[in-house]
């Protein structure tokens, strides 16, 4: 038992309305617990093409997972699918239906008739608990088969399968545990990252690494396999030691942590506060800053000083730097600087000023010049970036996110 | 012609490591045009798999459209995969081989030699131009059959789609002439907006509509379809004037249009300044507004007060405000907005205090609770929100939207 196959159901993944991302989540825990997905099958609500799918994905794997199709409509037919793949008729489970009726009840609303339909499950399948929905999940098991139905909606099908589906799949797949742990490393790229751990990366390796990129951030996922929980987690303190060491400062946190967590919890640990002065990033700062709950603990004051009017009057800067210099330039982005963390009586300060296109350019002064000032305590270094010129949303949060991550380098030291 | 099956190549599709995208875009165009995607495959890197997903997806529908796997390393294998499933050799093309070349030289570099592998094409199909990268796509067509390869990029993929691709299904499909166009809309959930347009939102009706939400915003698609141009957008003008009827200012803007980017055009065609005073929010609404270029011309000050302290030393909020009716109150958002205009000598301003979560709620202030004040000129208005506690991202996304929302309400009386 060790190959997957996926099934999505549902007309509007087909139409464009949805993008399906219940497949990857799936695809991914999977493969951190050694099960490989052959294939994905996307499907409309049809019982017929919900059977040939299930028909498809049976004959490729021993595992099949379904996701959609469970709701109480009458477009709803995954589970008439299974009945009909599995050639035995739907069963009404009366407790199943209490449930689905407590469900509504301690929520103060009756249970619409339609409901009904989601207490039949196939004959010789099993109901699965639904702990978010009213929609319980199915699943049918053999010697050398699993099936599980699970919603549609991403939070339901996301709990449902932590809480019974991926238990079930791990017990039957008996052998080594499995286990995982994330690092997050910003300011490389990922063929740098896949070139600087070299032969680390390479499949079938135990621990294997699997290097995910989103928003700029890289994520390696650790995942270890060993005979106990023990020697598992021993392997994994291993590999992240010698990562750690590799990668170096590039390696800001584990988990899911975010840039702004890791900056957020170095502040709070030092009992420093941060002002933060924007141009061209325009509030991207702040608002990732404060993306992080009890951020006000460190982050108070923050300037969107969009014109040089702004710069001059809010933050302090001089006219004559800018006449001379430009808004953006080394001398602007250190006033900018200095000027919030006094004006905000703070111990850092985060500065930025430059170009975020597509216009605003000059000759000497192209899209993705950027100057970046951080200061802490007295210290005030200026960064001067020309990062690539991928549009204005991707200037705008490479800015940002390198900003966060010089300040977080320069209260690491 | 009118049944489509899509296929997507990638080992990072079924481990987790990317959300396929692909697939529902191209659903979506397809479903523009009146063609119906039957199933959607996502198969791993691997000749044999490919070969089975074209056996099966040709099986289903008459256009096959495939993304990914046209690269110039060895697990990039949908060429041959082709190949095999129509029983022919790959020729090599040496004028692609010389465009490739191309591509690399105008950018200063040399081919790798590896890349000579994407100047081949099956025999019987032909490639098709690639604007924005080296992997050309491949075209087979016979008369009962059309089947694509395109990049797996996103940016390459749509941009070969729509230039090359889709004008060939358009030919092929001959019949009426489609023709499509976006409503945008907020301030309502997408079951009212369902409720208030009735039959109008039924299948099979002509011009079709199309509900999609994103990020609180739904935006309307109205597809019409007439023996010629003239008609259907005829019908596309007729629509859209009875949507904007019944849905009045619900109705934001038209194709891919965003609260800010409407909101920047009312206020520079007014010749109007804003200021932007934010605390829960913390930075978000300054964002958005410079997410759209060229926003300097109306929007110069922005605030982040995030703390009493701040509020009262950067926008002048009175302490006693503060004291006797707290943070997040009414008087505290008239406040703040007043001072964010007086400092910035604006003509409107907006200013947000609230609670986004998940602390810092008391027993008479929960979560979700946010104070919007909106001034234009002399008038300052506020309102109060609850806003569904749905985590800390979406109550801050929604009180972003809606202070845009509410600005724009305010401009266009």
């Amino acid at each position: 038992m060790n190959r997957s196959a996926l099934i999505s159901v549902g007309n509007e993944l087909l139409c464009g309305r949805t993008v399906d991302t219940n497949a990857a989540w799936l695809g991914g825990r999977l493969f951190a617990m050694g099960v490989r997905t052959a294939s994905v099958h996307l499907v409309a609500d049809e019982t017929a093409d919900i059977v040939a799918a299930l028909q498809a994905a049976a004959g490729q794997a021993d595992i099949v997972l379904v996701t959609g199709g469970l709701g109480p409509t009458d477009d709803d037919l995954t589970r008439n699918a299974l009945a009909e793949y599995l050639g035995v008729e739907l069963e009404y489970h009366p407790e199943l239906a209490g449930r689905i009726e407590a469900f509504f009840s301690t929520r103060g609303l009756s249970m619409p008739a339609r409901n009904r339909t989601q207490a039949y499950v196939p004959k010789g399948a099993e109901p699965i608990d639904n702990p978010c929905g009213t929609a319980p999940g199915i699943l049918y098991q053999t010697e050398h088969k699993l099936i599980a139905l699970m919603p549609g909606v991403p939070s339901e099908m996301k709990a449902m399968c932590e809480a019974s589906v991926l238990p079930q799949i791990r017990r039957r797949l008996g052998g080594p545990v499995i286990r995982s742990a994330n690092l997050r490393c910003y300011g490389a790229g990922e063929s740098s990252i896949a070139q600087m751990l070299g032969d680390r990366m390479r499949r079938g390796r135990n621990p294997l690494i699997n290097c995910t990129i989103s928003a700029g951030i890289i994520t390696l996922q650790m995942i270890a396999s060993a005979p106990n929980e023990r020697q598992a987690e021993f392997l994994l303190a291993e590999q992240r030691a010698e990562l750690e060491k590799i990668l170096g400062p590039l390696v800001f946190g584990t988990g899911e942590q975010t840039l702004q967590d890791v900056l957020g919890r170095l502040l709070s640990a030092q009992n420093k506060t941060l002002a933060v002065a924007e141009s061209c990033t325009g509030g991207l700062v702040s608002k990732l800053l404060t993306d992080v709950p009890g951020a006000s603990q460190y982050f108070n004051f923050g300037w969107v000083t969009y014109s040089n009017k702004a710069k001059i009057e809010q933050l302090g800067v001089c006219t004559d730097l800018i006449e001379q210099f430009g808004a953006v330039s080394e001398p602007v982005a250190k006033a900018m600087a200095q000027g919030a963390a006094r004006k905000a009586r703070a111990d850092c300060a985060i500065a930025i000023t430059g170009i975020a296109g597509p216009s605003g350019q000059t000759e000497q002064k192209t899209v993705g010049l950027v100057y970046i000032s951080v200061l802490n305590n007295e210290k005030c270094q200026v960064h001067r970036f020309h990062f690539p010129n991928a549009g204005r949303e991707l200037v705008r949060l490479r800015a940002a996110q390198t900003a966060l991550n010089l300040l977080r380098l320069e209260l690491t030291i």
